[in-house]
C-alpha cells in the first residue's frame, strides 16, 4: 500500500489571495512540486506561486516536447506527447509510494487543465492515489475583471474556443445569453465580425491576460487590431430580473 | 468620503476549505455580515461559515418577502421584491459610511448570484464603495464530485437552466460537448428524456446537494424518480486530446 499521493491542486485565476485555503497550506507545506512548462520558459503555473514555495521543496518541471517543427496533429507529434505522458505518469507514482507530490495547474484542473492527460494515464494504471483540488477558473476571474454580473435567472451561459469554425460559432452566440469566447489570439477580427453580425458586439468585453498585474479589460467595440492567445472575450447575460433593475 | 465599503464575497461550493484565502480572512475579521434568507430558514450562505464569524459579530439576515401566495412574475411580488432591495441598499449604505459589510454569496457572487440585484443599485446609487470577490462556482464543486474532467481541448460547454422549454434544451443539447444542467428538481423526467432522445443519457451524471456533507454523485440512467431543487446533471465533454489517452 502506497503512502504517498499525488495531489493535483487548482491555483485560480492568478492572485494567489484567490487559491482556496486548502491550496494555499498544501503549497506552504510541499516537499515536491511538478509543474507543466515548455522548454525556456518559466511555466505560468509555476510563475503563480513565486514566494509561496517551502526553502527545502524540489521542484519538477515537466517539459512538453518540442513543438515547433511538426504540426500539432500529425501522429509523430502525438506519439511524442503520449511518451512525455507515459514518462511522467511513471516518474510521479515512483515518487508517490511515499512521498506526497504537488501538482500545479492554473484555473480549474478539471476545465480545460493540462493535468487531465496524466490524470486520465494515472487513473487507469491504477497505482497511485490521486486527488484534484478545485480552483476558481480563469474565466470567472476575467469576468469580475469587467465588474458586470455574468448570469441572471434562467441565461444560458457557453463557453466557445475561438478556433471553432464561423457556423458552429454564430449557432452558439445566436442561441447563448451569455458568451465565454476563450483562445481569441488570432481568431479577434472573425469573432468581431460574427458578434457584429449578431448584434452583439457592444455587449462584448475584451479580457487580456485577465487577472495578470498586466490584466487589460476593454469593450470590444475599443479593442486593437491584434490580441495576445490568452485573450477571452465576455458577453455578459441580461437575464430575468425585477423591473426595475436596469 | 466614505470610510466603510461592502465586499460580497463569492463562499464557492460549500467546503470551508475551498473558500480563497482572502474570503477566509475577511470573513474571520468582519464586524458586519450581512445574507440572504428565506423566512423561517437560517440561509444556506449563512450555513457555509459557521463557525468562522468572529464572536462580535453583528448579523444582518435580509429575509425575502414571502411568496407563497403572489406568483413570481405578478407585478405585485415584483414591487415587494423591488422594495425589498431598495430597503437593503439604503440600510447597507448607511452601515458602509464608517464600517466594512461582508455579504455572503455562496458560490460565486457574478454568477446566477442573489448578491447581483442589490449589486446593480448600489453601483447606480453610487454612494457605497462596493467589491465583490469571485468564489469557486456550484457547478465546479459539482464536476469535481464526478471525479471526471469537464472540457478538454476545443469543447463546447454549455450552462442551462432546466426550467428552460423542450426546444432550446434540445438545440443545447445537441450542439454542446459537455453540459452543465442547473435547478433540475422538478425537471427531471424531462431532461432524462431530452438526454435520451440526444444519445447521452449514458455519459450524464447526476450530483445532489453537490459539495455539501448530504452530497450525492450517481449516473443519471441510475437516478431516482425525483430530486431536490438544488440537484444539478452534468455531462462531461469528450474533447481533443492524443490519441491513447482513452
Amino acid at each position: 500500500m502506497n503512502r504517498g499521493k499525488i495531489v493535483c491542486v487548482g491555483l485560480g485565476p492568478g492572485d494567489p489571495e484567490m487559491m482556496s485555503v486548502k491550496a494555499d497550506r498544501l503549497l506552504r507545506n510541499a516537499r515536491h512540486v511538478a509543474y507543466f512548462r515548455k522548454r525556456g520558459h518559466p511555466g505560468k503555473a509555476r510563475q503563480l506561486v513565486n514566494g509561496m514555495l517551502h526553502a527545502q521543496v524540489t521542484e519538477y518541471p515537466m517539459e512538453y516536447p518540442l513543438t515547433t517543427e511538426i504540426p500539432h496533429d500529425d501522429p509523430r507529434y502525438i506519439a511524442q506527447l503520449s511518451d512525455f505522458y507515459l514518462d511522467w505518469q511513471s516518474r510521479l507514482t515512483e515518487l508517490a509510494q511515499d512521498q506526497e507530490v504537488v501538482v500545479l495547474c492554473e484555473g480549474d484542473p478539471f476545465f480545460y487543465g493540462s493535468f487531465m492527460h496524466l490524470y486520465v494515464r494515472l487513473q487507469q494504471a491504477g497505482i497511485a492515489q490521486v486527488e484534484v483540488l478545485a480552483g476558481i477558473p480563469g474565466m470567472v476571474g476575467c469576468w469580475h475583471a469587467t465588474g458586470i454580473p455574468m448570469t441572471w435567472g434562467d441565461d444560458v451561459m457557453s463557453v466557445l474556443p475561438a478556433t471553432l469554425a464561423d457556423a458552429p460559432l454564430r449557432e452558439h452566440m445566436a442561441r447563448s445569453d451569455a458568451l465565454v469566447i476563450m483562445k481569441v489570439g488570432r481568431h479577434l477580427n472573425r469573432i468581431r465580425t460574427l458578434l457584429t453580425e449578431q448584434g452583439k458586439l457592444d455587449q462584448a468585453w475584451l479580457v487580456i491576460n485577465g487577472t495578470m498585474s498586466d490584466q487589460q479589460v476593454m469593450p470590444l467595440c475599443n479593442a486593437p487590431e491584434r490580441c495576445p492567445y490568452f485573450a477571452i472575450v465576455i458577453v455578459h447575460g441580461q437575464g430575468r430580473r425585477p423591473a426595475n433593475d436596469m
